[in-house]
């Protein structure tokens, strides 16, 4: 009988995740029904949205159920299907993650699109977070050419592509990020770089008017706290924030200190507004062609940290929150491992 | 030789301005020019946005000169004009106010709307806050037909025709005030009032909830503060924020902490803009239509409070922030007192 490894939750965390409120476990997988295909995953998605999945609330997704299997995004080979649109051997997209074997019905699998970039690029720079970055940019800050624009968590798995996204239409941007070689391959990429580390509102806010004297169109913000309040004291008239993420909450069993200078809305006319891109999915079609060939051309630069094996996926998601990540944070699973 | 008596602020206030940091002044006029009128002042505003101006930094306004004429909104009848549009006796609305007598060019002057209403209506319901209420509710927030509407400092001049604009639209409105009077006026208008006297973010939080289970579509922000963070907490899907003002602030000398609960607006994919009226005065006949008739029919309630005589101009400035007014705050003059 097919077996399924899977990660489950164990214990609602406080604060940050420990290790040990994950557990790994095994399901026997039921014959496949009618309609429905098993999926050998090849590559998991760790993200962090999945922070607020593990607070045992609803706050724009379901909470994850403890002692069960977790979700997420997952590139998978078919291995055995009841539905007419997929055969062994396809490469698919599902959110059927944190397990080794996905077994669920065949509308919720979608075959990869056909480009020449690898599996994987479609949890990542063609997947969810890119899709983030264009949606955050364009639908949510109508980002028009030659503006200024801010994008924290700037070499991460969003904001990478939010950077060059911007740079390629002809905007200034500007990227923080938290070390320096994160800041030089910013540079690198044509933005300019700073680095938060070590710096408070005061020094954010310097930092970030010296390096967009003009002020700030566009900030496409992932973080929250501190940078925050320096973007807000930077932004000019009629600016928009597009509110991707709060990274710097995620973690927080209480609720810190709100951005001081909100009044700076009133002052510059401008507006901040959270998305959530799962509401922007009608579009992925458009982002894809638009972005797909570039990636497959080499114009769009990515970087992968992959950490290998089932069994460290929670390791994986944990780095999200230390800032050691380059890019877009994966885990590859040994094919020849599962038992399908 | 005409004069004209003027207020001038001495001193850049820190926190609530006091009383003697404005002084009463008077200055001879010269001849009028071709192109001036000279006008008789009747009715003067005071609004909470000038305390920005006393600051002695630009915000969205041009801060007040020191020991120089302040102006602001005014209703007045034109006593001497070299401009053939406008002749003795014409009532005018123009932005020289903080004095009795006001000599000005043409082109900043306009006539008075033909209404049956008083005149002071143009500075208060069919004036600058009318049309602030009307522009955060329409133009900014896109308020809907049966959506729930939250308004703060909802007995205000402003706030209490935003409230009567949102039933008139089918809307269900709670309007937050800071007394028993207010609450009751406010449920005499048809809405549900909150007292915010007494309570935390916390016992706003519930009070919020109680009064608009299904939570809040449009929340037209006058106030910030822990009222801003129970909102946040009570949006609904894609709510939408008015950031009109936030007058909680203006006196602050150092900025207090913001809202620790902006994640709100990733959860709730919403919405939170600042904007200035002025930069939607283009939109003011619209307004004008579709509200003044309904004022001049006696369908829309508004308030007053009137202080008398240019001295008292700066008291009546600082009852704005005691929360002691009703309605419109305005200084009537003495026409008589003038020296035309």
């Amino acid at each position: 009988m097919a077996t399924s490894r899977y990660i489950a939750l164990t214990e609602i965390p406080q604060g940050l995740p420990r290790q040990d409120q994950f557990t790994l476990r095994e399901q026997s997988l039921d014959p496949l029904a009618e309609g429905e295909v098993r999926v050998r995953n090849l590559w998991l998605s760790v993200d962090p949205y999945m922070r607020g999945r593990m607070s045992g609330v609803t706050t724009y997704v379901e909470p994850y159920a403890l002692d069960a299997p977790m979700d997420g995004g997952a590139v998978g080979e078919v291995v055995a299907s009841r539905d007419q649109r997929f055969a062994s051997g396809d490469l698919v997209r599902h959110m059927a993650g944190w397990r080794d074997v996905a077994q669920l019905s065949a509308d919720r699998v979608e075959p990869l699109p056909q480009h020449e970039v690898p599996p994987q690029a479609y949890l990542g720079v063609l997947g969810m977070p890119g899709m983030t970055a264009w949606t955050g940019l364009n639908r949510i800050a109508q980002m028009q050419p030659g503006e200024r624009v801010l994008v924290s968590a700037a070499s991460g798995a969003v904001g990478s592509l939010a950077v060059q996204l911007a740079l390629a239409a002809g905007c200034q941007v500007v990227g923080v990020a938290g070390s320096d070689a994160k800041c030089e391959w910013l540079e690198g990429l044509g933005a300019k770089a700073v680095n938060y580390r070590g710096k408070d509102v005061e020094a954010l806010t310097q930092a970030l008017a010296e390096a967009a004297p003009e002020g700030i169109d566009v900030y496409y913000e992932n973080v929250g706290g501190p940078l925050l309040d320096a973007a807000l004291a930077n932004l000019r008239d009629h600016a928009r924030i597009a509110v991707c993420g709060l990274i710097d909450r995620y973690n927080d069993a209480q609720a810190g200190d709100g951005p001081r200078n909100l009044n700076r809305l009133l002052f510059r006319k401008a507006r901040m507004e959270g998305f959530i891109v799962a509401e922007h999915w009608a579009h992925y079609p458009t982002f894809l062609a638009e972005v797909a060939p570039r990636v497959a051309a080499g114009e769009v630069r990515y970087r992968e940290t992959v950490v290998e094996g089932l069994e460290r996926t929670p390791e994986a998601f944990l780095k999200l929150f230390s800032g050691d990540n380059e890019g877009k944070m994966l885990v590859r699973l040994d094919a020849s491992a599962a038992d399908v």
